[in-house]
């Protein structure tokens, strides 16, 4: 069996990234590190999807701008969301003239990109690159619930979806300032047998487990080795049972994990309920909030596992349970070393 | 700006592949060279989606038996198909129990699932890759379109989407026999305007066009080199329109060309009105009928490009058109030198 914690050879760094979000987002306790936030959830565009897809189309403008660089300097962009056939990626970013990979992870995505980026990268035949993805409120409401006129009731233990898409820049070799993927390990499918939609934490919690366990097992760390264990958005319920599991295992998280989805709202003034989820919620908190600390030293090493929920309204409808994914990025940060 | 066409720096082989089928496959003219064909479309399942799920299973199962592996023995996985958040390839693959990675390109996601598969092995990070890809008349006519028992009448340039899936492994440096991976091409999206999913011949050809024209030129190559120039599924629409316009700048394809889409049918006999077409078309063609005839040496260079449409149902009944990619392989038959 091949060995599945990987360290790349070249030196592969996130040199910039962008996060914009909606009303919600801005309100939150992360709002003001946003690049931008739109408070009519519309960014312009007339449909739901549309602005979802026009959110990609600007966190990648912003990342992009940041280093005055072109859609030609690319050589290869990855992206992917939660609407059907992956349109917010292939409508937003069709403007730009790179080299596109569609990629499909649920709430995963983020890191899923960032994964295969950096191998892409690692592999000598690409220079730069970015991985993009998103998700929106009222997009991801009408698709795989109702839409939000009908003002449908939500469970304790489901999570919003986050209203907002974050871009990365990756590039290697390079003396910009960033911060080092020194590792990754892609994620198995792993399905804990919950049917209930409204519970994606309590299903995304095995896959995130196993990855994590997994991590430690190989590369023969602890929890204590890193700043901070960011989990992509298990939410309230997905982040206590992952630790409730791993401290099991012998892995005790407490006080060195956080979750995307419940950084990005305040739970107590937002009405949130278990927290954020969406491909845009890991995306948005990565972009905004973690990588200015990895960049200013304030953390070192970080493990990032956004988590993905691979069901859809329909395979529920025919009474299978919720597979579930989490692929891992080892982050390092100041000196990068 | 990054050089488009990259060669791969080790030998990356596809050393096993295996294809499967529904009833109408079977009838057609390469269903003699099917690994399996299962003559009710169920695959032993009781809804179509299962159904197409379970076909992945299956194609990936043959293909891993052919060269006596288990799934422990992949370094990855990866697949894609047209369902909504691409369920099929989450579903069907769920029981192996390796690192998976979701993609999604439309009827281009064999050719994206090769592309990655062959760089994350050259990276060094991998030895061994699957890649898989799914489609299945009856879950993609319910999701576009209609069920099929409502009857609906079919455009003259309407394509058939192929029930079937497609699998490939990948392997590194052996001396195991294969197809080499020369070198690969990650196309652009480009969109010519159109907006009736009933031609996706013609929405799928200026993408088909500008990888095309992008290999030739970069490459210093030209259509004669090879013995086949294979389209994923441009239907016979879209095969006219690559061939009109590839004429147009210089590039004769007649003699050297041909179409997934309308090599699996018998456009005379069977009812497929455009061809076929769906992730299951090129996947299968490429795998029960062009890799054989590259292992013998009956082919030594083909230019396989899967296409796709990016689009939903939901954006075309938003108002817009559709874009489309495809991505290019270059694989080398024989001796594979």
């Amino acid at each position: 069996m091949e060995k599945r914690v990987k360290r790349l050879n070249n030196r592969i760094m996130i040199t910039s990234a962008a996060a914009v979000g909606g009303k919600k987002e801005g309100e939150g306790p992360l709002g003001v590190n946003f690049d931008y936030i739109d408070r009519s959830d519309r960014f312009g565009k007339e449909t739901w999807e549309q602005s979802e897809a026009e959110s990609q189309f600007l966190a990648l403008n912003f990342t992009l701008n940041k280093k005055k660089l072109q859609a030609q300097d690319l050589g290869v962009l990855l992206a992917g969301d939660l609407i059907n056939q992956c349109t917010s990626s292939a409508y937003g970013l069709c403007d730009y003239d790179t080299p596109f990979l569609g990629i499909y992870g649920a709430c995963s995505t983020s890191a899923e990109g960032l994964l295969i980026a950096s191998i892409l990268l690692d592999s000598g035949h690409f220079e730069k690159a970015a991985a993009v993805s998103s998700s929106h409120f009222c997009s991801a409401e009408r698709q795989f619930r109702s839409p939000v006129e009908y003002g449908g009731q939500r469970a304790p233990t489901a999570q919003w979806t986050v209203t907002g898409a974050g871009a990365f820049l990756l590039e290697k070799n390079t003396n910009e300032q960033g911060a080092l993927i020194a590792e990754f390990l892609p994620g198995k499918t792993r399905n804990g047998g919950i049917d209930d939609p409204a519970n994606m934490g309590a299903a995304m919690a095995p896959a995130a487990l196993d990855t994590l366990l997994t991590y430690f097992r190989e590369s023969k760390t602890k929890p204590s080795d890193f700043d901070l264990i960011l989990t992509g958005d298990l939410g309230y319920e997905g982040s206590e049972i992952l630790k409730d599991l791993s401290n099991k295992e012998g892995y005790c998280l407490d006080g060195l994990h956080n979750d995307c989805g419940l950084m990005i709202y305040d739970r107590k003034k937002q009405d949130v309920h278990a927290g954020g989820s969406g491909c845009g919620c890991a995306a948005t908190v990565l972009a905004s909030t973690i990588l200015p600390k990895l960049l200013c030293g304030k953390y070192r090493n970080v493990l990032f596992m956004a988590t993905g929920a691979l069901m859809s309204a329909d395979s529920l409808k025919q009474g299978l349970t919720i597979p579930a994914i989490a692929h891992l990025i080892h982050l390092k940060g100041g000196a990068a070393k």
